[in-house]
């Protein structure tokens, strides 16, 4: 099942996507939340009279970096040697046709195409055999990064934090298992030229060991979001670009560049 | 006015905490919330009837890095010439009297005794001389820190931010404005013997500049904390151990450290 979140006539609402042609989409709203038992209330509405939102409001969202050999590489760093993470803050959070707000204090913002897991119950020290247990599904992000601010600042909270860096989306894809999840082609375009083409495949630590190793530290809770790096072909985007994450099998997340007003 | 967090007869609610004399100290309950316009109902109960929790439920807590001279030296790092942010997760928090619990995947705890600024409204891109504009004001903080996993892993996501590495309270202090604040004594027990001593006066970068620099970036939300850097003296802890960090004008933030159950 594809959930997508959205937003109708002022409410918001979560809705199992239905169809297979992209002008064709309908909606059918869910009674409840995903998160837990829930219902589809047989009431549809087409997905074209409705704003997309971010398919979760997530408390924190875990990053891991340099989990694909050749962008570790093609950024001059080396292949490390256990995963390491970082968290982008929920304000940072935008979902698909929402619009990258270029900030002022960095001149060098790139894309970072990326599988995301999204979490579906409370959970800690997860082994990675009981991984399926605890992952609501997948949705595409863009793991946006001021790379002249990464450059200078040991710490990432700003060159990877700030407002609009972490669109997340169309929606969540819940009929992948983590296996299946781990061979999926992943594709990055900018204004329709591809800039990174790559497969969930190529990752150094697994899906499964990336959720054992963070939720050895912390609780993990529903909405969670855990981005699992990024395969090579990372560059710039400028005001005015048009940059698409297609994920095989989930979708693709759509944001448009401007200058941050 | 001292806001504390507390919960009596399960429910929450935040209180002014009236009295000098630490054993008498009472709570006259607020109607409403700290972030808007309230009132003190006059219904009053002795803080030792009930559980102080975190005075804020964090969206985020951001925290910079070596932000005082002779931390950053003692652990052998250079002096940064700009500050750096990382984040500390909301499921990191606990209250004064909560425990820490000594993760397994660390053998070296340290405590690091910070202010903390209490953020009490929505805002971006606020310049330094705006600061108390958007400042509730300031609590104690314990930046509790996996040092091996800290040396180990080049963002800290795991390092600083496991399950209870973050106490903060006992309680908002909303007095002090931000020249008073940057002028505190501030110390770290272990045991009840001294660990850190130092004063707020030798940030390298100052409480304004820290807010101007992450509001630069990203939205900051009610609630929201920002730890400004520890002083000198960081060491380790022990299970067993009971560590307190004082800071002067605001109170004392006290926890346990015990083995992860």
């Amino acid at each position: 099942m594809r959930i997508a979140r959205f937003s109708i006539d002022g409410n918001v609402a979560f809705g199992a996507v239905e169809g297979d042609k992209p002008d064709e989409l309908v909606l059918d709203i869910i009674k409840g939340i995903p998160f837990a038992d829930f219902e589809l209330s047989g009431t549809k509405v087409p997905l074209s009279k409705v704003r997309l939102l971010p398919p979760v409001l997530p408390n924190k969202v875990i990053a891991f970096g340099r989990n694909y050999a050749e962008h570790a590489k093609e950024l001059g760093n080396e292949v490390p040697d256990a995963p390491f993470a970082f968290f982008k803050p929920s304000t940072s959070v935008i979902g698909t046709g929402d619009e990258i707000q270029y900030p002022s204090f960095s001149q060098e913002l790139h894309h970072e195409a990326e599988l995301a897991v999204v979490i579906g119950r409370m959970c800690r020290e997860v082994p990675p055999e009981r991984v399926n247990d605890v992952i609501l599904g997948y949705t595409a992000a863009n793991d946006v990064t001021a790379r002249d601010v990464q450059k200078r600042e040991k710490q990432w909270a700003r060159a990877k934090g700030f407002d609009t860096s972490c669109p997340l989306g169309p929606w969540v894809e819940t009929d992948l298992d983590v296996a299946a999840a781990s061979d999926l082609g992943i594709q990055c375009t900018v204004n329709g030229q591809q800039r990174q083409l790559g497969s969930t495949s190529q990752m150094i630590t697994s899906i499964a060991d990336l959720i054992a190793n963070i939720s050895e530290a912390m609780t993990l809770l529903p909405g969670d979001v855990i981005l699992t790096g990024t395969p090579e072909g990372v560059g710039p985007l400028q005001i005015g670009d048009e940059v698409a994450v297609s994920i095989e099998g989930i979708g693709t997340l759509t944001n448009k560049v401007v200058k941050r007003g």
